[in-house]
């Protein structure tokens, strides 16, 4: 039963999801697990970073993912806020391969996609979509629910892969 | 005296320098201790960003400077560089203050301005400043240059604030 950790990085805020997947009735269904937003405080860029850092090592302790998700950016216009969310996506994905966990990245269409079946869809239509598939009793917060869409977009696609992964197993045995 | 760690991120290229200051003859003289170049393997991104934090990691271990100097970003007009370089630049400050290690920035014109003279100097001006500075038999190489120039810079306005301290305090126990 893998525990995905799902991050939507940001300089001010820092959503995150974690859900498990597979095992359960019915089988493969998403189990929520915890999910919120850091709160960057204003203070310096160092104290900034440290505390992503600290409390994605924090989430990581607590709850033991293994495996990490994150959106791949969709590229700004504006080099100063790419900056800023450069360092705090550099500060999050450290967190992660400090702890030795696969990391995968998202265009954020596809996560559109996998969650709500539109590249196009808006904020509240994710927000709806992440509290229906993990039946949850109200909307998450806008950057938690993003991070838990990116947390099952990749367990949708690991799933795909664990089963052509499986298929292959039994094509294998087959030629034997 | 105290030790100084200067870092040039870089997405492929990250520039390190650490030089010692004061307690010399003559005094305040900064003193050499290494510089280098950490070249980051074509790997996934996570990997590439643990390259990085390791590596400043162990440059902490080793050599245990008391404080950590990195230019401040000049923007670029190329929103995808500046992810890059903040997710490098996020790495490494992530380091810094993983050690509780202070951490200044500096404007690349302040550093240039601080070792060669002028904000306007070229590449080359810095290394030949960097090597006649720190006696060295050869100009280090850029980036490496660019680290000790950082590093430098710090070393100049610490002992400038030292002195205004020292001054302040002097003061006072006249008032006294």
């Amino acid at each position: 039963m893998p525990i995905i950790l799902g991050i939507d990085p940001g300089s001010r805020l820092t959503g995150f999801g974690i859900i498990e997947v597979g095992g359960q009735i019915p089988a493969n269904r998403p189990r929520y697990i915890t999910s919120g937003c850091i709160r960057i405080k204003d203070e310096t860029l160092d104290l900034k970073l440290k505390q992503i850092f600290d409390s994605v090592c924090e989430l990581i302790q607590e709850f033991k993912p293994d495996e990490f998700a994150i959106e791949s950016v969709f590229l700004s216009k504006n080099a100063d806020s790419a900056l800023k969310l450069g360092q705090a996506r550099g500060a999050a994905i450290v967190a992660a391969s400090h702890y030795a966990l696969p990391v995968s990245e998202y265009p954020a269409t596809k996560v559109k996609q996998s969650v709500v079946g539109t590249g196009g869809a808006d904020k509240s239509q994710v927000q709806h979509m992440v509290k229906t598939l993990l039946k949850l009793p109200t909307s998450p917060q806008a950057d938690a629910a993003d991070a838990l869409a990116v947390a099952l977009c990749h367990a949708n696609t690991s799933q795909g892969l664990a089963l052509l992964k499986g298929a292959k197993t039994i094509t294998r045995g087959r030629l034997r």
